[in-house]
């Protein structure tokens, strides 16, 4: 008895469990003429745009790791979420060590297999450092209705870049390169009696960073520098070891706002946000403006985004109070496929809309600073309209359509559109 | 009771478990100097063939999902079968989107890890799209006599290419690029009282593809193109970053016979297939004709194989009646390590031979029209004959060897032989 | 009951489960002019060393898999130890086929995570071939106080490289390219009634390497060679798609030396070893020699190592008689995460010293031999002295840091210095 409870014990720790996603899109263009001669000639396309494996445990009582990566993504395969945690420590509360989505944005934490649309918002995709190898400390209050997270973490991604994923969770480089985020949540209203069913969630972010080179003979980032890149809200589909500059397309979704690269020393960035449910009703909106210490001095950028979602079969998400996000929606009854004589269901519906922008227009005085190869082709404004349903065959899979109207005011070449058809089969696990 | 019940229920999915294989591959060559002159000095060598892991579960009572990624071929990781599957819907049946085997041929859909040879025929190799990215619906008649199944898919693979595994299941392009296949077998002769032991299996194949295009500016593939390159029935070891063009073999198996890429429209695909099993003997068939609609009209090839395998210890394979394929041997007794008073077993033990032919043969009149640097310098006709045995230490672990015996005839260096001797350690899990 | 049993046994193979680890290693370099002349300007960083998961099980009662792939190093991801083996065969032992650490050192056969620095010593950096593709007989004295291995396998790594992981498992070349190897150990002291905490253990190892090469038109590797490349045993961080030259380092640990690559058609390797433990106490030591027979006749490297590590918190490391390597250090307490009122622990502790050197000095009469534009820049010698601590919170995570001395004596550029400050957090499960 004891002898087999002690080995039980000793047996528990490491536990391993798979857990991952994939997500097959699919997308139909049509481009006015002039978003053409700016952007290139968005093709279109079948792809996996995620697929993702994770192995997560726990090796001790308070002590968890993950381990994922993805395998359609640039790095083909890409690190993501992968770190050791361990919990319950006073004051600090859960300290995670690796590689993760840095705390800024509800948008940005929201996990990609819950997202309302296809991809996250403009702002996001503009301004979020996002996945980077740092240390956070997150905790939450006594009556659970407010959380908070902060951490320091390398500025640099895939060679230096200060946005999007980091790929392979390296940072290298003598100049600068350390940044801090921190993200808190409140509660402002939640009905303690109906699950998460209704809430009113406040939050605001802040993050600095300060800007990395590498100063080796041969690097091609000897400097400190500024770049983001806006896809329209649709991913990208594709052979990502064939980098594009700004206004081609020959095989992926097209970036169409590129800010170019020039000399930074540090940027602020600000996010401010909220979340609203009522049953079968969610509101979401945040605003995020970042103000670029550049070469030529303060460059100010912004943008946002406001969406409604109704679950026409009365559904709504799960609330996540340790990291004040929305989760899963559970459907009410699952697609059940047709025995000849049995049960069946319709699953789960839901309609959305989102309205979002992003305002990156460079000053004039950058005209000679650009490096790289890059320069002021890529600067302007975008607005994205789109409408969107999804429809849940069950808790793990659904299938999703987004059209997406996109209106470019690219600073050379003017005002031009997009509209994109685009859908989505999702199965998580 | 109740209550636990509804929890097991709950906690029931998603369900997963890891599968997979390695296939450790080893080759000497031996060419005529005039195969060395056409094909390139193909070098010994050993090396990793195949090495694939798969997650599969359920994430609901009708749908279930598999992500494969396979580590040792062209992607490093590559997509294999990837997707999601729903079952039990009327007049459809089984529902599968995503990455998989287009139905087309049993020598295509005969699991990698149940080979009666190392590599699958000439005219698979040659002819058959394989795994893309698409839909497929797949039933079996009350009976289960018969099965079929059809789909519609992107005909790209990587960079457009119509035929060879999609490596990362994405296909873009704005021209063309949308497939239909199908296939259906029929068993008649089956003895329901001796498991798969005697069994006469038909089945016939077609499809129908449309070659696509990415008309992005900067696209190395602006045209639809046909183009097949076939192995000589033994798989390529080597860096798969280093392309090769014909004639080439400094890091892998060289290829044999090249079409070159010519501007093409559309091809037709036809295939009749026979399997047949008594007992310890098993005979397969297939004959293969495409019909490429080119640029200088239509093109034809065709190609088939015919192979017999006898198990010398007596055991027969398993037949699968939902795909209309060979399984599994399980071998009457395992060989078992000697103890030093202990049991011993033999294994299973197999010899085969197959005949197969694939005629490439280009009109005079595509001269000029070749696409990306590729000539008229690989086509022609090859015929292998092979004897192969295979020695089952388990139901999951073998050890095989093959003699491959080319006949090349290329079209512009005349006759040429190659002798390989391959061979290959497997296990799966 | 008896039908059950067998279901049982039916279902018990194939079994999987996975098994892995990761470590985030951080660097702060400070090199003296000199060295920055000499080896490049070492940028400090942050990332992901090693990500590794493999899957491992049994397929039958004697045959047992694994494979195993890292996501971090060269390959991204790359083969590691993926074999098949089957255990209880007489005389023999247990036999392995596929990729594995060929049988040469305590050091190289000690699992990553179990070391006790971030790297293992400088001699096992230059001289062993490591992982490479074969088949390998191992076996253990009856009394357990003895065990041997030894191994045919392809020479090859990497493009014919005859040292360092071979990435893909893949070995290619007519020339050539076929390795033995050898390690035997025995334990002249242990106390059979103190599990492994008192213990001397020696041994030896030997290692004839016929070098290969790939003759096939428009390989880069035509004749047989040699070359060593001698990390400051501090692994790479970094985009290991940009190869770097000697005396670069704009993206990665440089390496300290370099023999270049040479003409050579074979190399003996001779390995001697020693390993003590005493309680706490740690005590290990190795010196090696090689001799290249090279187109200037033999040329001879050797080199050693010794290290101390000692327990504060008083544990001992386990003792693998089957492979004879140590293994694990299991905390007598785990550092528990506080609870208010709750338990507390210190984890264990450990401070370690480690003295190594590497002579790969090349005799002047190579210049002009050297291939593929390499040189005689890179060879010299290299002496490390380190100082290390761990802190192992449980025995799955630990916290590590080194301050490693390296004094590096360029055959051209004369002695310089470098310190590198480094951390790593590791988690394995």
């Amino acid at each position: 008895g004891k002898k087999k409870a002690a080995d039980a014990k000793k047996n528990e720790f490491p536990s391993f469990k798979i857990t991952g996603f994939t997500q097959l899109d699919s997308a139909a263009y049509s481009q006015s003429p002039n978003n053409i001669a700016t952007v290139g000639n968005a093709q279109d396309g079948t792809g996996f745009r995620r697929a993702r494996l994770a192995v997560q445990g726990k090796v001790a009582e308070f002590t968890s790791y993950q381990v994922e990566m993805d395998f359609a993504t640039a790095g083909r395969p890409s690190f993501f979420d992968t770190y050791v945690e361990q919990s319950n420590i006073p004051y600090l509360g859960t300290v995670r060590v690796g590689q993760f989505c840095q705390p800024f944005s509800v948008d940005s934490l929201t996990g990609f297999r819950n997202l309302t649309f296809l991809e996250r918002s403009l702002p996001f995709l503009a301004f979020v450092p996002f996945r980077r190898v740092g240390a956070q400390a997150a905790n939450i209050a006594d009556d659970e209705m407010s959380q908070w997270a902060y951490s320091v973490f390398r500025t640099g991604g895939y060679k230096n870049a200060p946005l999007g994923d980091n790929r392979y969770g390296v940072d290298i480089g003598d100049v600068g390169g350390v940044s801090f985020s921190t993200r808190a949540t409140h509660l402002i209203q939640y009905d303690p009696h109906a699950n998460d069913r209704y809430l009113w969630h406040i939050g605001a972010s802040y993050d600095y960073s300060v800007l990395g080179a590498d100063t080796a003979a041969g690097s091609t980032t000897q400097t400190p520098f500024y770049q983001t890149r806006v896809l329209p809200e649709f991913g990208p589909l594709g052979y990502s070891e064939d980098a594009q500059a700004f206004g081609f397309a020959n095989n992926s979704t097209p970036v169409f706002v590129d800010s170019g690269r020039y000399p930074a020393n540090h940027f602020n960035l600000f996010g401010l946000e909220t979340v609203y449910q009522n049953g079968p009703w969610g509101v979401q909106a945040e605003y995020m403006a970042t103000v670029v210490d550049s070469i030529v001095g303060n460059i100010f950028y912004n943008g946002a985004y406001t969406q409604v979602a109704y679950r026409l079969t009365g559904e709504h998400r799960a609330y996540d109070k340790k990291n004040g996000t929305l989760g899963r929606l559970v459907p009410f009854t699952d697609f059940f496929s047709f025995k000849k004589k049995g049960i069946q269901g319709m699953g789960a519906w839901e309609v959305a809309g989102r309205l979002s922008f992003v305002d990156i227009r460079n000053p004039d005085s950058l005209n000679g600073q650009y490096l790289n190869g890059t320069s002021n082709a890529g600067n302007g404004t975008l607005v994205d309209s789109t409408l969107g349903f999804t429809w849940f065959l069950n808790t793990h899979t659904k299938f999703q359509g987004n059209w997406i109207h996109c209106m470019l005011n690219n600073s050379d070449r003017g005002h031009s559109t997009a509209n994109l058809f685009v859908s989505r089969v999702q199965v998580d696990f």
